[in-house]
């Protein structure tokens, strides 16, 4: 077993090539995350109302300087779609505004999106992005073409989630300033996975989660909006922070924070995280499963007869691959990896295709996908494929 | 030390005569709580997706047994804020309507009615109750007082939070009832502190913790919507199970238990948390703790001189005893009790009323209530009531 894996509480006996979905928390990081909900539980008054509102700033501080913002200006959310709906919830949208997006965005978020256009006879725009992916320039056409007078704002994916592509955010974002459109920008898979600075990125908003590629616990994500856009944002979850009787300096935090009781201990392990990505010279390790995950793709592709969805170069790709399959049952196939192969791989769809998306961390070895190649030629064989 | 204080993880050397603000979890729930997030990390696909759904749906059903509702009608949520703030979101409020309430609501929750309210010109009203309360009839005269043909929904807490007061919610529910008017309880005090019977209550909605009262970690609660109101209530957070791609039979549950990625263990502790309970006794417990809130009322209100809000009976009063007091530095009063004589207990203001809360929990005992009597005794020395 490669050394890192020990580290996590994963099951041994599973080929887990899905941390895409949910990450995965090391051991140390976990440990800390216990030890504040002990902190909690000996002292709940004075964590709740005291100590642990100090941990949350020493946390945003950390987090803040991992992804390069003002501490102010970011605040923590259980995921990255509770900040998107907060978002969503409060963008002023009127009759006949769009809402520009992709066709390869998050379930969840196309969701939302539609639900709070659809009360006011806003439209939100699933683009359609060419695939697969010629370059950039192309992607970017296919984009802007969907760009009208009445776009109002822009909420695009870093890296998609069915097909574990990177867009071009940071092209995005520059274009959308000189036009004047406001940039909402999903970066669930994002911290950890590639570098990010959102102060040189500059969006006017941000979602990551940190329970994903950054290690912590599951219900720790961010919510970054550029100062002058705080003003509009309003609390998804009202509470005592929303004009609050002891506003602190920063309103954004106070009225995101507050949230009512919860246990935020998955937010005050950022810090750990963070040491953990540091000790173990991630930048590093995320570019070897990079490499991993972009020099097999041709492989797998080859194997179910598909062709990738973009250029395998760094430009779109990342820690997962999505190898587009065709099978007569998708979900049987799904669970016959699970069941008779021991491994844990998504089986998606969108737009009509489906895939099976590898994810490369760094506890996953090259006899990983060996496992995986075996099990899909075993089932090809079986006719599970088309 | 109460034998059962040592199943608690609190530290012992507080007097803790504040469970109300947020309550506390025994070890063996806590146990349970810390293996089912070990359990999330052993295979986070397959409990995230599967055996942790499944799970919440047995805690569904222990905690609507417990509290006597159909399962598919009552949903977790994080917090009694997040149920209302559900509730205020979805509920479709016109100009001029009127919520009717009480000036003795919870400030978190005054404002989260504030703000949808304001967005269309309908009013929030805060109904004044005349305190101290002569009896209960007087009470709903005054209640009733602020109804109108505006008025579209009642939102009322049963156990009220600052003067830690029971309001006649039955009563006010059938009246309601009677008048076509909507009712929205906040239940947030009332689980395993009163006995609560949601389908002989009747009400509309209701928002209940599990982690206060009944014993569960922080971030848990539930909330009941009555099956015909369903239909208008949107999710606070729009996720995949709004307008599911695979819909179950209740969309109430697709609609509201689908929240993006998080640690939901709080929620599959509540059958522990239920048996911890009843393995304990706790109807018999929570009476003991009852007499003995009500018992030394007389005593602290003397001490202080002042009168109690209620009359001193199980009508009005619980587990929680709030005695009015005046002092010229209510938040030094606050400090000096904690960090001179270490006894957790809270110091609020209410309509310019200040008060101090205690509340009694199974493992407090009559030297609890001596602690405090004496640490105010010293503190009225110093000249800091008036």
């Amino acid at each position: 077993m490669n050394p890192i894996k020990s580290d996590f509480l994963l099951d041994p006996n599973i080929t887990f090539l899905n941390f895409g979905s949910f990450g995965a928390c090391p051991k140390p990081v976990f440990e800390v995350y216990q030890d504040f909900q002990r902190k909690l539980e000996f002292e709940p008054v004075r964590f709740l109302l005291h100590d642990g509102i100090k941990g949350l700033e020493s946390s945003r501080k950390a987090l803040a300087h991992y992804v390069n913002c003002h501490h102010d200006d970011l605040v923590f959310v259980t995921n990255p779609s509770y900040g998107i709906n907060t978002i969503a919830k409060s963008i002023v949208l009127e009759k006949g505004d769009e809402i520009l997006s992709t066709n390869l965005e998050y379930g969840a978020m196309d969701r939302t999106w539609k639900h709070y256009c659809d009360r006011v006879g806003a439209h939100y725009i699933q683009q359609k992005i060419s695939l697969p992916i010629k370059d950039k320039a192309t992607l970017l056409e296919d984009f802007w073409a969907g760009s009208s007078p009445k776009t109002k704002a822009i909420f695009i994916s870093q890296i998609t989630s069915a097909t574990g592509l990177i867009l071009p955010v940071k092209e995005i974002c520059e274009e959308a300033k000189k036009r004047n459109i406001l940039t909402i920008i999903d970066g669930a898979h994002v911290p950890a996975h590639l570098p990010l600075d959102l102060l040189d990125l500059n969006p006017d908003v941000y979602v990551g989660a940190c329970h994903k590629w950054m290690l912590a616990p599951k219900g720790s994500s961010f919510l970054y909006v550029k100062k002058e856009q705080q003003h509009w944002v309003d609390p998804l979850l009202i509470s005592w922070g929303y004009q609050s009787d002891y506003p602190s300096h920063a309103s954004f935090i106070d009225y995101h924070q507050t949230n009512g009781t919860r246990d935020f201990s998955a937010f005050l392990t950022v810090p750990a995280a963070i040491a953990y990505l540091e000790k173990h010279h991630w930048e590093e390790e995320a570019r070897k499963c990079r490499a991993m995950a972009i020099s097999n793709a041709t492989r797998f592709c080859n194997l179910v007869n598909s062709d990738p969805t973009s250029p395998l170069t760094e430009d779109f790709l990342g820690q997962m691959f999505s190898i587009p399959i065709r099978s007569k049952d998708p979900l049987q196939l799904h669970q016959l990896l699970f069941e008779t192969y021991k491994i844990e791989i998504p089986v998606t769809v969108q737009n009509g295709q489906w895939y099976l998306r590898y994810s490369i961390q760094a506890f996953n070895s090259a006899q990983d996908l060996d496992v995986l190649e075996a099990a899909l030629l075993s089932i090809k064989k079986q006719g599970l494929f088309l």
